[in-house]
């Protein structure tokens, strides 16, 4: 099969099919995302050496459990182990031996067929296109945010006018949330306005309850801390190798609280999807075929990129 | 009346009494302690020129409320406007304007006599002792860090050996937490051994729910980082002028939380007081007069130096 390899420099392969392990399905990818975190592979994060891809849609083609076979689906991507004290404790996504698909130990979905294990499977309703489903995980990530308590009619900040920062922000106006976005790229900025989001500009003021901070550089946190008001949370979303700075007495005489959010949960992702109230497929930027998989990756769009692997458009 | 003023340098000076404002009593201080942040001031921290002095215990000696006179009180020490938008919504200890005793805006405790809002007075108990009520503010912030969720049974490692540090592992001891304490002082921990807290040794593993950070060092946040295990909580105390490192992609691939804790609630405190499972007594290391107080500022002790102003000892 044909499949976008990282050494961690790119190249595409023909490679061996995949072949489940116990308990697995192997699924045809019809479309698989571009992530910031698969351009810092590229980059040598995480030394990954394989192939990379975590966000996606697919179809079962095999499966132990004969249920799923045909079923279109989107896969979670940490892969616990189910018996270290992590899992035990209902924490298999921190679990200490997990892989991650395309990310860590475990190929992933640039690639025509992938292995996943059937409990990270879920089910795609048919009223949700390729080109939505394939937001489910990212989507799921940014929708997190919620999970921290922000209310309808909160203010809420993000920083970051990227795709995540874009989602976030789009998930947190749906859920009724008061939301600013503050970023460095007119243009990003100009486009994101159209689809409602409002842009806040100016210096830092503690004035928000909430601050997400999703700029993807680690000078984002000690400037999140500046605009975040006393008692409030600044939710942490950016991965960056570098360390960042914090004036944590600030945080300790503001008694602030900072929470670390990676991944969320696929079951609101996939009925906000289907209530079509984001605008995901306003945010796609360009689909290419896996074998322009250089192009795709060089891409200087604005927002998301797809990989059309074996959908209607390949 | 005899008061330390600082300039920031310390001297002992003869200054009229303070004339109390509206809606102030004026107080007759018994004890004063000596705390971490007085030490701070006289580096130059907030630029602060007065006199210092939080931690007391005094009698009323004037009041516009006549049933406040001749009480034994310990005040709360942020003076808040009352107006601004962060008072009107509950948040007094974050007012925008606040002053605070002894550290901003407002002279302290080590004199004679001081001024506080009759708002901010605590009565004490008959039962607890002046040498025990001094402990009320320090206490108070020590045992806020269990209003951020420890249940008794959870583990706990409180890293630094300092007055802060003593207090937190002693009350969440209290609390029925189970209890580690890293340090730097080998005399201090042998000391705290026979108060019953335990001490961890060893390099930092990922294996506690818990962390409470009160090294005082910018260094501290990284490392009690390395000890908090995934989806844990990291209680922030410590107050240094200098930025700390964080890696803030471990705080979002981990969900960890980091929460500031700056003051706490009086009226727990003054109940520990007076059920006297605390051995706070245990914790002072000497009493000084007030007109010895350049001896006092350096006394190299191990934990808290008091001055002994208008009580039995003065």
């Amino acid at each position: 099969m044909l499949a976008l390899f990282f050494d961690p420099k790119p190249s595409l392969k023909d490679v061996p099919e995949p072949v489940p392990g116990k308990g697995e399905a192997l699924v045809r990818v019809l479309m698989a995302g571009i992530c910031g975190t698969d351009l810092e592979l590229l980059a040598g994060y995480r030394s990954f050496r394989g192939i990379p891809g975590h966000e996606m849609v697919g179809v079962v083609e095999e499966s132990p459990d004969a249920s799923w076979v045909g079923a279109r689906v989107v896969p979670e991507i940490n892969i616990a182990c189910g018996t270290c004290s992590l899992c035990l404790e209902g924490l298999p996504k921190h679990c200490e031996r997990r892989r991650v698909l395309g990310i860590m130990g475990r190929d992933g979905a640039f690639a025509e067929f992938v292995t996943v294990p059937l409990e990270n499977l879920h089910r795609v309703p048919e009223s949700i296109s390729d080109e939505e489903a394939v937001w489910t995980e990212p989507l799921a990530a940014a929708l997190a945010v919620q999970a921290e308590g922000v209310q309808p009619g909160d203010r809420v900040l993000v920083m970051g006018d990227g795709r995540l920062g874009a989602l976030i922000a789009l998930g947190l106006q749906m859920h009724g949330a008061s939301v600013e976005l503050v970023g460095k790229h007119a243009e990003k900025q100009s486009f994101l306005k159209t689809l409602g989001v409002k842009i806040k500009t100016g210096a830092p003021r503690p004035i928000y309850p909430w601050v997400v901070e999703a700029t993807g550089s680690p000078s984002g946190l000690e400037m999140a801390r500046a605009w975040v008001r006393p008692r409030g949370t600044l939710l942490l979303k950016s991965t960056c190798h570098e360390a960042s700075k914090l004036d944590a007495s600030a945080v300790v005489v503001d008694e602030l609280r900072l929470v670390g959010s990676r991944c969320g949960e696929f079951a609101p992702a996939l009925e906000a999807l289907q209530s079509r109230r984001l605008p995901v497929k306003s945010l796609i930027s360009r689909i290419y075929p896996l074998r322009e998989a250089e192009q795709a990756l060089t891409d200087p769009a604005s927002f998301k990129v797809l990989f059309d692997v074996g959908g209607d458009q390949a």
